[in-house]
Parts: structure tokens; C-alpha cells; sequence
């Protein structure tokens, strides 16, 4: 698995899904082409999906938001007989390197959320009209969802068979979603787990499993008419045109490096490093929100958003040997700050808004990356705002002092506005700041208090914002010294680590999907039971069930 | 490690720690037998500690509450010089089996947690007294403490060097209570965590590491004045005469079963399965809490907690391929009943309170426990209050529905009592019933408003109490299908289902350590970079720093 894997799609181009329109209502339709998967050596049968699916369809979601904001509902479906989706590919899974297991399961976990956040953000619902299996990844797809209604035929039911069929956990969020979200009594959900052929009809009603089984004769109908009351019902503001996702201005280098617009990221091999560096604009902030949306997808602040994401994701997936990321930016902070000023004035506005829980999203993406994250506050960056948020999500964040010789940028300085207090969330619904400051509200206040300002060194400190700051007789040699180091450790160690020190106090449904469920599936993904050669992915298909050694540990 | 590891030890032969009392006043001084290993193989150097430390801490901490409820602060100190503690024993660690290290660090965490309980539960407050090192492990015993007094000497720190060092976790609740207890921000958190010196004097108290950070001259005098004004100041009753926790009654057979006076084991290899029957009370409940504390530990509330908790410690560690317990309770309900109404009725008495809250301790070591649980609600059973818990912890329960063809015993039925209703809650600090009802909180209603009554199997299955009622002709075939697909599954995949599915909802800093924390450390116990002949364990002590593959998952 060499090949560099693409987040960027062309919409005209889908292999798998297709996306129908008509006024509010769009439905979305797997239809799995068996023969695109995006590695060798396996078929995508059944519906079931690889990475290439899941990129698809998160582009479709994106694009959903901000193509076609006059959408309010959207109902999954699926093209195949017989069957709605048969999860994620067994071949697939077994040929993979763990590495690229635990990569794909968190790319389609944020899939996955992109569902509830659509609705929860943007008053955009997903629903699922679900006839034929629906089963593993299948149903967690129907999970995300927020309303799924059920066929009542011999064929359809919903299933959780991962754990008896592959000895591995239902990891797309499914354990969490089932006792959690849709709060199934937990012996049922223990029943459920362990049934290879699910629940089907009636039980999987009464056991909250689904929201409604339909007769399969009216399925259609009732569906068609639920789904436009719920349309109706919608409290979601209408908005007749969007604006065109376009593609990326993106250059590769030869040394693996990636310009885009607004993002650089340089690599150093060497150093195990990537160096992340965000650029502020380099025009002036449109004057209205009428602007803006001329500006479409060109707009500073919501391109800058897209090749971040790009950025991390290319990085996440194609370089997994650059455990460090350095996160840089430079520009001007007054001019970043009135980007951002009219999207924050303007947050009631569709677009504003969505381009606001973009960021949302990736910044998210950022707290649960498995790479150590270090942001360099140097002279000439503009830490303003959402872009300050970074400092936030970073494992440390180093800041220059005073002037450095030879060093002719403008002072470093951090800048809070609103966007820190509220906007952007954790996933675990404290800011960044809360969290940062879990124990310590005072220091949240203070903080606020000091928002607008722009906090040279000392000020930052004293306020907490950042972990070090350093002169210019310590800050190569400190720096260097911090780097190697990170460097040197084990990576495993390293990502068990940030994941339990990245997110203090309270827990919601997504962080325990990413902390709890996730570490236990990339448990099970290392053990032989489920990954040795006799165990239960590798022998999927085979007719010979997985050999088991028996100790509990 | 094929010997039977026993939890029940001799207070008269410690080997590792020495106990003293001064009124109210308890000193628990950690001197570990560097001989005195559970296992051949290493040395307990540097106050390092095995398993064997642990059952004996344990111990210490259980007899602290029942034979000593006149103390009020438990001072923790080293008898070495210059080393507090140096943390769990790296060589033990690198030769032990997987599940030898998941077991032992899930007795640890319990252990730490009676730290705090005994606090939180009665007013017994644990502090630690650091002089010398104190890393690690080491830490994290002080952490599970709820006041920290470092001296401050150039050989005093505190630390957590796993990652540096080993490329494992602060896995005995470290990162966790950093982060959620201690409440360090997450950035000092990530530079503490990576030193290998860890930090010391004003520092360490700065980022509130420790407490207080006191002259190496003065720091015996303070310490002293400290307890003695926060023994004054505390709100824990007195109490003149504790009682003695005596040896169990307990027998081994020749098949790996157990005999206790109220509580039985019966193994069955073949289907990988213990049979844990706990019975009845054959006397009349005490007459009042006088009458109680003459019996002592022969009490049968008492005693049944205690036979019961040691069979569950006995089964973990020694009977790994039991991968699924039968639960099963015998008796006369309502003679049961009065028993538990004594303690119930009198939960302010200190012995009551102490009985009632070592039920909590018991309960939540079943809920963490890593088998497949399930109860049998048979004819004859018990199931009533502490013991009908017992059917909300277990993953299934399956009940008897009305009379069984020769069956002559009373007919199958559960009893709430005041016990299911907030004496006893679970890590995540519901309870059970609010656990198994989390989003029906109109089920939890219903199910308080039958409280005192005899609930049959129609009744418990209306009110949600069970998972399956089953009839004569059906309750054979269903158990034994269910027994056995049980036993056929994946443990692993077990384990990372049961763990997920019986913790819905909110989270704890406790739930947080057995959920988050331990599945990460899992994951990395099961890493080449760790525990692979290369890795940083197995080369721990050579001189050579483990060789990493440096792909970040």
C-alpha cells in the first residue's frame, strides 16, 4: 500500500454512491462497484467498503453542507438487492497493515460523524431506508444516522456480527452508538453483539435497534412520506443556491512536500517532521457575507479550512514515519482577524456557519491525530483566533520572546477573539480552553478578559496560553533539543499517551468512540486471535472458524 | 507463574510494608523485601513492587477500615533511603505474560482506588510523605493519595518516566489522575510525562504535582504538624474498636473448585466456565449492630462479601481460561432480606457502613472483571438487594419462569431493596438500574415503585429486570446453547465488548482508567516496541535503548 492515498475527489467521478436531488430531499445511494477498490487483492462485494468509499462519501457529506444547503433531509440507500451494506471489507481488513487499519477505522469514524454534526450544525438529517442485511460497518453507517427505518422482510435485518464472525470489535463507533446514542438496555446490546444474524422486525424496534419497521410492500410510500414531513418539519433555514466546492490549488514536491494556496507543509526525513505552515491572507476581507459567497470556494477562510484538512489527512495516511508535527503560521493577524471577524458577525448566515463548523471539523481532526503536535509561536505568525485554537490543540506550544537578532518579522503575538470561547468545541463539548484549563475556570476568564489584545510573549504565559516561552539565546537549542527527543520515543507509547492527556474531565459519545472503543480495537487488531494466522480475519471465508487461544487476560 | 497466587495473607508477616498507630494517626512505610518476590526472576529493588506488594497493600488498606476505625490519616512513607518508591518492577514487567501484566495492573488500579475510597466512604484519608524518588508506580501511589508532601532535595522528584523510558503508559491510573485529579494542564501534563528526571521542588508544586513542597531540615516536624491538624480537623466519626478481619473459611478441591462458608466455585473445564453460587444466610440476622459487631467477621453479611471477593480475585488470576462465570444465588430471600435491612437501616454505624461499602468495592470488581458474566435466576435463588446487583452487572441474565417439572424449590423471584437505589454505584457513579436504564429513567421509577415485592419472572421481565425468561421446556437448551456460543468466541473480542457495552453513558475519572486508560496500555503491551525482543521493556537495564519502528498507527 504505496501508492499516495487522495482525499480529494472529483464529484463527477463518483465510483460508488450516487447523490439525486430533488428540492429539499436528496438520496444518497450505495451502490458499490466491486471491482474499485482502492488496493488489490480484493472485491468489493455486497456493498461492503474500503478507504476509496469512505473518502467518497465524506466528499459527498462535505459537499452536501456546502453545495446544496436547500437539502434537509438526506435518506442512505442502497442499489443492491438483498442488501443494504455488508460492512467494511474483510479481505480488505485481513491484507492490511495495522497501521492502515487503525488510520481507515478513524477516517470513516469521522465519516461517520460528519452524519450527526450535518444535523446537529446545520439542520441537515441523515436518515436510512434500510432493506436487505444491513450488517457490521452496514449498520453502523444506519447508526450515524439519525432516524432508520427497517423493511419488514425475511432479508433485512440490522447486526452487529463483528465480534462471533471476526473476533474483532464493531469499531465505526457501533458498541458506543448502541448503548449510548440509541440506549439499548445493555443485555440486549450483549445480545445483539454476539448474534451473527442480528435482530430483525419487531424486536429490532422494541429493542430501540431502529426507529420504525415498515411492511416491505408499503416501505416506499411510508418512507417517502415521512421523510418530506420531516422536511416539512425542518427547522433549518431555506437557502436556495450554494456554492461550488472547487478543487484545490495542491502542488506535490518531489521531496513530499505540498503547497497549496494558503498551507505549506515541508517534510524533514531525518527529523521524522513534518512542518505545517499556515499562511494568514493576502487579500483583504470581503466586505459583506454577498462577497463572501461570490468568493465561493475561494473565499481566504474556507480555503484555508479545505487544504488544512487536506493537509492532515495526506499526512495521517501517506506518512505515517513523521510522528512530529510542527504547526506554524505567519501573516498578518489584523488582517486574518477581519476574515474571521465576518464570519463570527455574520454567524447566522448559511455560509458563515458552515464555514465556521468546517473549521469545527477540522480541528477536531486535529485533537485526535496520532501524531505528537508541537506549535511554534515565532516572530511574524498570526495566532488569532481559530488559528489560535491550534495552540490549543497542540501537545506543546513554544513562543519567542523579546526581539531575535537578525529576526526583522513583527514580535510574535497570540490574539483571542470570540472564536476561542464557543465556536469550535472538543469533541468532548468544552473549548479548548476549558479543557486546557479543566480545574481552573479562572484562568477561562482571564483569558476572555485579555481577548482582542495582542498577548506578546510574557502575557502569554502568565495567562497560560502557551507551555514555554524562549529567548533568542534559548530557543534553537531548546527547540532542537525538544525535537530530537520526541523523535527518539516509542510511537505507540506516544499515541496512548496524547490520547489520555488530550482530553481531560468530561466524555460525550464521540470521545468515547475515539478514547474508549478505539483503543480497544486497535487492541484486538494486535492480537492473534483476531489478526495471527489462524485467527478470525484471516480465515474469513474460508469455512474453518478462528482458532482461539482461550486465556482471558 | 503456574502457583496459585492467594489474596489472603497474615497481617502478622508482612513482608514489604510495616504498619504503625499513634491514635489517629496511621503510618504505612513501604520497605520491600528486595527477595521477597511473588515469582523467581527478579529482585524488588528500590522499593519496587510485584503483585506480592500489592495483595498485601490490599490487605493493609481493607484492615484499615474494619481493625482500625480509629484512624483517621494513613501517612505514607519509604523506609529506604534516598527512593520512595521506584514503581512496578521492570523485570517482573519485561518476563511476565500479557495477561499476567493486564491482571496485575487491574488489581493495582482497584488497590489505588481504595485510596480514595476510603476517604470518600469513611473519612480516612490517605497522604504521602515523598522523600527520594518517586517514579512511576512510585507516583502513582502518591497520586492515589489525596495530599502530597515532597521534601525538597536534589534526590527528591516525582516522575513518570514510562514513556521515556519503558514506551509504556502510566498505566495504574497515571495519566488519568494527572490530568483529571491533579488537574495539570495538559501541556505541562505532556512535558511531565515525557521527562525521565520528572520534576522537583517548586515546580512539582507549581504545576500541582504535589501538595507542598517542604525543606528536607524541616519536613519530618511539618509533616507531622500537617496530619496531626488534618487528623483534628476531620469529619470521620469515632470510633474506639474496630473488628478483626479473620482468616476465611475456605477450602481448595482437587478440580480447582472452592469452598467458603457461604460462597461455592464449581468449575467445568470442558466448557470453560466456573459456577459461582453464593447462599443464603443459615442464622437469623443479628438483633441490632451491637449484636452485629459481637460476630464480627463471621457477620454474614461480612463474611459473604469477603468469600465472594476473594473468589472473584482467585478466578482472575488463576483461572484465566474460565472465560465465562455462571452466577448463581441459593437461599431464603427473605431471611436474607433482614440481614441486609440491619446495614441498611443503620448505615450511619461505622461497621455498617463499612460492611455496605466493601459491597460497593466487591460489585464494582465484577464490574470491571474481563469474563463473560451472566446469572441464573433459578428456582430457590436470592436475589434481593446487594444480591439482585448482582443481575444489573452481569452481561445477560436468564430467569425461571413459572414451576419446573421435580423442581420443588421456591419459585425464581427477585426483590429490589432501598441497596438498588444508590448504596452501592458503580464506577460511573450511577447506579446499576440507572446504568441498564440509561435514556428510560421512567424504567428506573418503575422498577423503585416495586421495591420490597417478590417480583416472578412475568413481573421482573415486564419491569426490564432480566434479559430472557424461560419455561421448563425451554431453559435447559437455551442456557446450554448460550454457554456454549459464549465459550466459543474470541476472549479478546469479549473482553473489548463487555468492556464497551456495561459502562453507558457518563464517564469518571474510575471508569475512565479501567476504560480509556487500560485499553490503550493493552494495546501497547502488546507492541513489539515494548514487550518485542528489541523493545523498550526487555531492554530495560542492558545499557541499550529499545530499537522502534517508527510508524506512527
Amino acid at each position: 500500500m504505496t501508492k499516495r492515498i487522495d482525499f480529494q475527489v472529483d464529484a463527477a467521478a463518483y465510483k460508488h454512491w450516487r447523490v439525486s436531488y430533488e428540492g429539499p430531499v436528496a438520496e444518497l445511494v450505495m451502490d458499490v462497484d466491486e471491482n474499485g477498490g482502492l488496493f488489490d487483492g480484493y472485491l468489493l462485494k455486497m456493498n461492503s467498503y474500503d478507504l476509496g468509499v469512505d473518502i467518497e462519501l465524506s466528499d459527498i457529506v462535505q459537499r452536501m453542507r456546502f453545495e446544496h444547503p436547500e437539502v434537509k433531509v438526506v435518506v442512505m440507500k442502497s442499489a443492491k438487492d438483498r442488501i443494504f451494506c455488508a460492512g467494511a471489507n474483510i479481505r480488505m481488513l485481513g491484507a492490511a497493515a495495522h497501521s492502515h487499519k487503525v488510520n481507515f477505522c478513524k477516517f470513516t469514524n469521522e465519516t461517520r460523524n460528519t452524519f450527526e454534526a450535518a444535523e446537529a450544525d446545520s439542520g441537515q438529517k441523515y436518515v436510512a431506508a434500510v432493506k436487505g442485511a444491513c450488517a457490521g460497518g452496514g449498520y453502523e453507517l444506519a447508526l450515524a444516522c439519525n432516524h432508520i427505518f427497517l423493511t419488514d422482510d425475511s432479508a433485512s435485518a440490522v447486526s452487529l456480527p463483528e465480534v462471533p464472525l471476526l473476533a474483532v470489535l464493531p469499531g465505526t463507533g457501533g458498541l458506543t452508538r448502541v448503548t449510548d446514542k440509541r440506549k439499548v438496555r445493555r443485555d440486549r446490546a450483549d445480545v445483539f453483539c454476539s448474534t451473527e444474524e442480528g435482530v430483525r422486525g419487531k424486536r429490532a424496534q422494541q429493542w430501540n435497534l431502529v426507529d420504525e419497521v415498515i411492511s416491505n410492500a408499503k416501505f416506499d410510500t411510508v418512507v417517502a412520506e415521512r421523510v418530506a414531513q420531516m422536511a416539512a418539519d425542518s427547522s433549518k433555514q431555506d437557502v436556495a443556491q450554494g456554492i461550488a466546492l472547487t478543487p484545490l490549488d495542491r502542488r506535490f514536491g518531489e521531496d513530499g512536500s505540498v503547497t497549496y494556496s494558503s498551507v505549506e507543509v515541508a517534510v524533514d526525513r531525518a527529523g521524522r517532521k513534518a512542518v505545517i505552515t499556515l499562511h494568514g491572507p493576502k487579500e483583504d476581507a470581503p466586505a459583506d457575507m454577498d462577497a463572501f459567497t461570490a468568493q465561493g470556494a475561494e473565499a481566504y477562510m474556507l480555503r484555508l479550512a479545505r487544504e488544512f484538512d487536506d493537509a492532515i489527512l495526506h499526512l495521517r495516511l501517506n506518512e505515517m514515519e513523521l510522528g512530529l508535527w510542527e504547526i506554524q503560521t505567519q501573516g498578518d493577524p489584523e488582517a486574518y482577524a477581519a476574515h474571521e471577524a465576518l464570519l463570527l458577525e455574520n454567524a447566522d448566515h448559511w455560509l458563515a456557519n458552515e464555514v465556521l463548523m468546517l473549521w469545527k471539523r477540522v480541528l477536531k481532526r486535529v485533537d485526535v491525530t496520532s501524531r505528537s503536535l508541537v506549535a511554534l509561536v515565532e516572530h511574524g505568525s498570526c495566532y488569532t483566533g481559530l488559528l489560535a485554537e491550534l495552540l490549543f490543540a497542540v501537545d506543546r506550544s513554544y513562543m519567542m520572546e523579546d526581539e531575535f537578532e537578525g529576526d526583522n518579522r513583527p514580535i510574535a503575538a497570540i490574539t483571542l477573539t470570540q472564536a476561542n470561547f464557543g465556536t469550535v468545541p472538543m469533541g468532548n463539548d468544552l473549548t479548548r480552553l476549558e479543557t486546557r484549563f479543566y480545574g481552573t475556570p479562572e484562568a477561562v476568564v482571564a483569558a476572555k478578559d485579555a481577548m482582542g489584545a495582542a498577548l506578546e510573549a510574557e502575557e502569554a504565559d502568565a495567562l497560560g496560553l502557551v507551555t514555554e516561552i524562549l529567548d533568542d539565546i534559548d530557543w534553537e537549542d531548546e527547540i532542537r533539543i525538544f525535537m530530537e527527543e520526541r523523535a527518539s520515543f516509542s510511537p505507540d507509547a506516544m499515541t496512548g499517551m496524547e490520547a489520555n492527556l488530550r482530553f481531560a474531565g468530561p466524555e460525550t459519545m464521540e470521545t468515547r468512540i475515539f478514547g474508549r472503543l478505539t483503543a480497544w480495537q486497535n487492541w484486538i487488531f494486535n492480537r492473534p486471535n483476531a489478526v495471527g494466522a489462524e485467527g478470525a480475519l484471516q480465515r474469513y471465508g474460508t469455512g474453518v472458524r478462528g482458532a482461539f487461544d482461550m486465556e482471558r487476560v
